[in-house]
């Protein structure tokens, strides 16, 4: 692949891991009629080097340590060098190498933009004492950072949901206080625990699946905010006696419509912030080779839907293995 | 019919005028299997003196002029005395009659809640400046009241619809700087006068019949808050990639889960400040004579769905009468 040409906001990135996501899959297996005239490079997240500058870019300069998110309608992370709009990326977590870092961006920002803008969350409000949130599923790379920010910034009570025991030990390490199974109906286990509603609802698993129960479950006035599209409609009017809202929390909003995306910079280097405090813990990492047998294990694994945590492909032979909940790599 | 019993936080309140509003006639021709055990006292808007006060009130007195919406699980206002808790009432502007004060409480209520939960809004909030809502319908009750504190309280530009030239009119009168037609496509209308898209939507009338078009015309990141249930599900994943929020307004859902009633009182008690300053301007109103015969013809008229303003009947013979926007009746 040529170098890319750079906007007058990109940075070009030479990448040195790249992080996977559901996402990826998704891009991946969409039929289309469209006759692709160059090769779409794969892949969102990443972290690498700024190797050059835009003519107006402002925010960091050559040499620097950065992670990513990227866009859905550009080229990926996948290859040597991405080209990224500065607005997008964020200063590295000090304390972390490329390859934990690569696996952060994505899921940090679609937990915290769905925490503040989806559920309308403020830090240290004294409002969130006593209210409850479930994240469904608690167990993935988005569910790790919900859990956490849920619970440690936003201070909520967290429930998770969870259907094997790691990913159940994962969801409390983080910060759950009650951890259900998703395979069973919600609202019975909620009340073994005592609890009659919640007042947010983070759903990162099957919309139209879990509808009905999240109108149950939820509590007057409470918020639903989900990541996972769906072909069906919904029965919207289930939520109104409850006066409920609904919201979506899609990463790649903001960069598509060029719409107020120095958020995500804000993110991505106050979430780095966090993360080198020890505020918030990384999910588990698993990475493997950059290389395209590993992209196709990876895809594998990312279509099964049982991955813990994060799958990262990583340039630095060092750092290839598996990473337990909250270790630096 | 016998003076309703009082809970220890109702006020019993002599009723002097009581306003109408299109949830009169949905609930008179729901159908139920239910079989009441008395008869049910129509009406939600009211306003009169407190004429007895429960063991655990605090915010009102006997002598203190009053008006409310009401709950819709309790015996209305459509009779000489109600039983209401008073958390949900507020102090009536001292500058309206009684017969014009009735009819403020719910349209008010349901504008302020929709804007301000619905919506997320604040006032006075620089954020604002240069975002578009709009409002359809905006020549009924809730519409002027939406109008009004969405361009004055929030600084928006506000789009209401309307289609016929006298709610055009009436619409212009508080605020809309631009008014176009709700029997036509929106876009193409809202894109002659140069607009590409609304932040906000209000929606007050079929929910079902113009989500499509708002999945259109709303921004990136925007908002819509609907006040009209419907049998059919809504395609919801149009809202996706913009990453538009939905929420439902009811002004019922507080008093009936019993969930931060407060809220209400709070609303009307500084509805009433906005008021008396001249800062809101009441809907048009028409008054007829406190019976049978009035009652039956206001719901026809509600019926008809084409009541601009708000209907009211009244005891004060006086006030009988069409009294036009923004007069003080």
């Amino acid at each position: 692949m040529p170098v890319p040409e750079l906007r007058p906001r990109d940075l070009l990135v030479k990448v040195a891991a790249c992080g996977l996501n559901p996402v990826d899959t998704k891009v991946r297996s969409k039929k289309t009629d469209a006759t692709l005239t160059e090769p779409k490079v794969m892949g969102y997240d990443g972290a690498g080097v700024v190797e050059r500058v835009g003519a107006d870019c402002s925010l960091f300069k050559v040499g620097d340590k950065v992670y990513f998110a990227g866009a859905i309608d550009r080229q990926g992370s996948n290859a040597e060098f991405v080209a990224i709009d500065e607005r997008i990326v964020g200063h590295m977590p000090k304390t972390l190498s490329v390859t934990a870092a690569a696996a952060q961006p994505l899921v940090l920002l679609t937990a915290w933009e769905g925490l503040v803008e989806g559920l309308g969350l403020t830090a240290f409000n004294p409002a969130n004492q006593g209210k409850r949130l479930l994240i469904l599923p608690g167990g993935g790379g988005v569910g790790s950072y919900v859990i956490q920010l849920a619970a440690r910034v936003f201070g909520l009570e967290v429930i998770a949901t969870a259907s094997r025991p790691e990913s159940a030990d994962a969801c409390k390490g983080l910060g759950a206080t009650h951890v259900i199974n998703h395979r069973e109906p919600l609202q019975p286990q909620l009340k073994k625990l005592g609890i009659e509603s919640v007042n947010f609802i983070y759903n990162a698993f099957d919309t139209k699946v879990y509808f009905d129960q999240y109108a149950d479950i939820a509590a007057p006035l409470g918020k639903i905010v989900s990541i996972v599209e769906t072909d069906a409609p919904l029965p919207m009017t289930k939520l109104m006696s409850k006066k409920v809202s609904f919201a979506w929390e899609f990463m790649f909003t903001r960069p598509m419509f060029g719409v107020d995306q120095g958020f995500q910079g804000f993110i991505l280097n106050e979430g780095a912030k966090l993360i080198d405090t020890g505020m918030l813990k990384l999910p588990q990492v698993k990475a493997l080779p950059f290389d395209v047998k590993s992209i196709r294990e990876a895809h594998l694994e990312q279509e099964s839907g049982k991955v813990i945590g994060k799958i990262v492909l990583t340039r630095e032979a060092g750092e290839v293995g598996t990473f337990a909940p909250g270790s630096r790599v």
